[in-house]
Order: C-alpha cells, then structure tokens, then sequence
C-alpha cells in the first residue's frame, strides 16, 4: 500500500470522528456552521501526522485520535478566519463560509470550532501529564500561528521582504501546526525530549516545503485538481516565495511591471501569463522548487532517529508526496 | 474592608499578572494588539470570582491566579471579537480594538489572545487530573458563549423574541465564564461534585443578574461613569430584557413606535428619551429590576453548601454589587 492509500485511510477514520461530533442533536445553527469546513474535504494531513507518529512509538494510532481531530479542526478554524481576512471567496471549490453565511456568523463559528478543539482535547483518553503537554503544544502552535498571520498581513503593505522574512512567517503561520502534529504524536507515542524535538524539526521543515509547493500550485498547477483558479495569488497580489524571490533577481524595469500586475485590482489572463513570465525569467520557480527540495531533504534527515519499518516509511514518503503533489 | 475594596485588591494582582505576560521582550505586533484590552481596565469580576471561589474551600488564592488570569483573557478575547460581530466603536471609553487596527489584525489578535489563555493554562500549577478538568471548564464555556453569541446575533433580524429566549441566550452568552470562574474555583480548591455544581449554579444565576444591569445601565445610567453613550443599545436596536419585556407589554400603536426608534440608524437624543418613556410606560424597567433581584437572591441561596465566614460573605455581597453598581 503506498502513503497515498495509508493517507485515505486515516482521512477517513479522522472524517467518522467530525461526523460523530456534528450528528446527533446538534441542531443549533452555531454547529451547522462550524461543520462546514470540516466536512468539505480537505487531504487531513496534520491528523495523519499526529496518528503515524504516534504508531512510530509503537503506541496504537487509535489512541491519537482525539488530538489528530482536534487539531484538525483548529486548523479549519484558522481557515474561516483566513478567509474573512483575505477576503477570499472560494475554498475547496464551494464559497467560503463567510460568503454564505456573513462576516459575523463567520467568525463567531471559527470560535466556537476553536473552543470546541480544545474541548475534544479535554477529552483525549492519555494521561493527565501527557495532556498537559498536549494543551502547551496546541496552544503554543496557535499563538504562533497568529503571530505568522500578523505577518503575512503586514506584508500585504510592503514589496521589501526579504527570504528571510517570508520564510519565518510560513515556518509560524503554516509549520506550528505541523510540528504541534508530529510533536503530539511523539508525546502520546511516549517519545523522549530529543525524540519530541527531532520529530517537531521533521515537521516543521516538512511544513515550509508544503507550504512552497502550495503557492506554485497555485501559479502553475491545475485548476481542475486545485479547485481554485490558478494565479488567484497573482490577483490578490500575495507575497509568494516565488514573487519575493522574482521582485530581488529581475532588472529594473520587469521588477516595476510585476509590481504593476500585483497591485492591480482585477488581472487578465493575459496579465498572468505577463507575470508568470517574469517570474520564470528571473528563475524564481526553479528556486522555489529547490527550496522545497532542501527543506524536504532536511525533513527527512530529522527521522534517523526512528528504528526502521513501516512507521518511519510513511513519515518519509509523505515529505516526497508534499513537495510532488499536483493538489 | 468591603467588597469593593477586596475586589481592587484581586484586581491589581490580576493586572500584575497581565504586566507580566505582557511586558518584557514581547516586541512583535500581534502582542501589542493582543495586550489592548487586557490593559485598557476592566472590573476583573471574573477573576475575582475564581479567586474567592478558591479561597471559599481553604485552599490559597494564589494557586488560583493562573486560571484566573486565562479567564480574564478569554473574556477579553470575547470582548474584541463580538465588538468587530456589533461593530462597536468605544469600549472602555477608548476606540475599539478593530477601529484603531482594522478589523483583520483584530480578528487574529482575538485568536492570538484565545491561544494564549489556554497556553497560560496549560503552565497552571494544580495537579494534573485538575487541570483536565479545567480545560473542559474553559472550552465547554467558550462554545456555549459562542452558541449565545450565534443566538444574539439572530436576534437582531426578529422582534419576536420571549423573555425565555432571551435569557437563555444571556445565559449562554453571559453567565457561562461566570459559571466556568466558580466552578473552576471550587475544582482548584477541591470541592466535591455537588459543591463545584452549587458555585456553577451561583455564578450563573448571578450573570444572568449581572448582564440585566449592563443592559439598565445603558439605558438610565451616568454617562460619566459607564463610558460610553447612555441609550446605545435604543441606538443600535438592540434586544435587551427591558425592550423585549416592553414589546411584548405595550399597546399596538406604542409598540410600532418603539420598533421604530429601534430601526432607525441615527436617533436624535429626543428619540432616545421617547424610548424610554415607552419602556417605562411599560414598566418594563421596574420589571427587569425585578428580576435581577430574584436572580441574585437565587444566586445566594446556593451558598448555602459553604460554611460561614469572610468568602462567603464575599461571594455574597459580590451578587449585590453586580446589581446595585453605577458603572
């Protein structure tokens, strides 16, 4: 069986958990509407984390799957957010939630989906110490998180950003959720303090080089996989690695069109064609990619401290597949 | 010494406690954001009630003061999020946290702030199978006040709204971090089952008591002292106890005319006090004291469990100041 069929089957276990949470009586309309997104698909990356390395440990995966739920569910929190701040529109090929319901119900769902991850945390069947930990590392990864989002918002004002910058805003804004998974599982898995680290820095690397592969997606990949139209960042004027990269290698003159195309309102398709040309031209893809290539490399370096197996197989090949995957 | 003074005296270690977090090298912006209404005052009622809450079962005030502090933290995370939901301007007698940042830095301050209450307490020093059900104190209140919130909001579409609705909806929205502060209080100070009941039941009596005051207040209060405009609730249209109680008491023709200040954007002072005469035709004011009153002496009553002394005559007094207070 390859990752990918490891992958659905843990998706699905984790998507039996948010059903059992939403049925039921829960008929208030709070809960229709903290449903939405978890219930909308997505590929449950971080629940599939936190399970394989717990059963890294040789603890049963069963057991991490109130913190695997948990922190997917903080992490579709973060999306309804995300959302209303950006101003995006779509998500998961259906409109985002703040377009269907309004701005207010919005974001008062993505609290209520918030609390009740913590919730679900309270109820994890480990034990009370390992829970303590638990809550520090859920907890934590979210500040983080909203420092990063702090960030990447503030961006938005500037084009003087360096590499630098960008990728310690990623490593906040997208990384700690990943590390909060992997670290969670090695805790529940009874992992010690240097297996704890070795599996947050596996996954804190593995998340840039995600995250990298999630904007050239956007910029090159297929609209039919992505469920979204390609060069939506190009539109928005988001500060990509591969932008950021383009804006410090192109001469003069390119430099200011690509700054024209970003910070106009509604682009062509001619204008993205325009800017993506300007983006290969000053190697910024080929860049990207090796990036990702070295942080993926980096990842994987951090897992010789798992005995080999099956376990330590999948950690390895779900860095190749985050890097290669065309959604 | 009274009451007051023992709350200002919990109130100044509680702000401490905020200094703390808050100060040293916390130069990122989303802290600075996130500390606004932490240290924009505030009465700390909440954390006053876990810490008496604690000392009522013999057990030191201190322990308490982590919990105490993430509770505070949490309701001023509420306070941020469902200023932006009202879109509030003055709160505290200063612009709203969303008009002096804009509203995307604010809804992820809110987050960051939401994250660090439960990182605060994941650092508690009580036992560990204490914490766990902290945690599930804390989370399980969150979602109830979203739930309130979700319902508030609906409220603003409808004029058909029964006194029973309307508590229910403060009961959720209100009296549950009230309820989470006691009851957290007696969990900390090792109060058996029955015992952490009777202090959620006190507390969630005295908020309901607690939020008709507010709402009076707004009406018939010293602008001086509340902050803010008297009347902003006529302003803004919103449902209140004392508005609810008199649409539902009034004469067709009275009742279409309140409706109508209600709707209406911009009223002029002279609408204002039009409003006001009608709900006092309505003896809807004398009402609602009414029933704060008996809220308060059922809050009472569940102290009944402690034994006599100065906690209880804290816990006591408190429900009187909450519907006796100017401010």
């Amino acid at each position: 069986m390859d990752v990918i069929d490891e992958l659905d089957q843990r998706k699905r276990k984790v998507e039996d958990r948010i059903d059992q949470i939403f049925d039921g009586d829960r008929d208030h309309p709070l809960w229709n509407s903290m449903a939405y997104y978890p219930r909308a698909g997505g590929k449950k990356l971080r629940p599939f984390l936190v399970m394989i390395t717990t059963g890294a440990f040789d603890k049963s995966e069963e057991v991490a799957l109130p913190y695997a739920t948990a922190l997917e569910l903080v992490h579709n929190f973060t999306l309804i957010h995300d959302d209303i701040m950006d101003k995006d529109e779509m998500r998961r090929g259906k409109a985002t939630l703040h377009k269907r319901i309004g701005e207010a119900h919005a974001i008062n769902a993505g609290d209520g989906l918030f609390a009740l991850a913590f919730k679900i945390l309270s109820n994890t069947e480990v034990e009370d110490e390992k829970l303590r930990l638990l809550l520090e590392e859920l907890s934590t990864s979210v500040v983080k998180v909203a420092e990063g989002q702090e960030e990447d918002i503030s961006f938005e004002e500037t084009y003087d950003i360096t590499e630098e910058e960008f990728l310690d805003m990623i490593e906040k804004k997208t990384s700690y959720l990943f590390r909060a998974a992997a670290r969670g599982g090695a805790i529940i898995g009874g992992g010690d303090e240097e297996e704890i680290r070795s599996m947050g820095e596996y996954a804190r690397k593995m998340g840039v080089a995600f995250q990298i592969q999630d904007d050239y997606l956007d910029l090159v990949g297929d609209e039919n996989k992505i469920g979204k139209d390609v060069g939506s960042d190009i539109k928005e004027g988001k500060r990509t690695l591969m932008v950021i990269n383009a804006l410090s290698e192109l001469p003069e003159q390119k430099r200011k069109r690509l700054i024209e195309i970003l910070e106009k309102e509604d682009n062509t398709t001619e204008e993205i064609r325009k800017a993506l040309g300007l983006i290969e031209d000053a190697k910024a893809i080929q860049h990207s990619k090796d990036l990702a290539h070295e942080y993926a490399e980096e990842a994987k370096s951090e897992l010789e401290i798992l005995p080999d197996g099956k376990y330590k197989r999948m950690l390895e090949e779900i860095v190749d597949f985050m890097i290669s995957r065309e959604k």
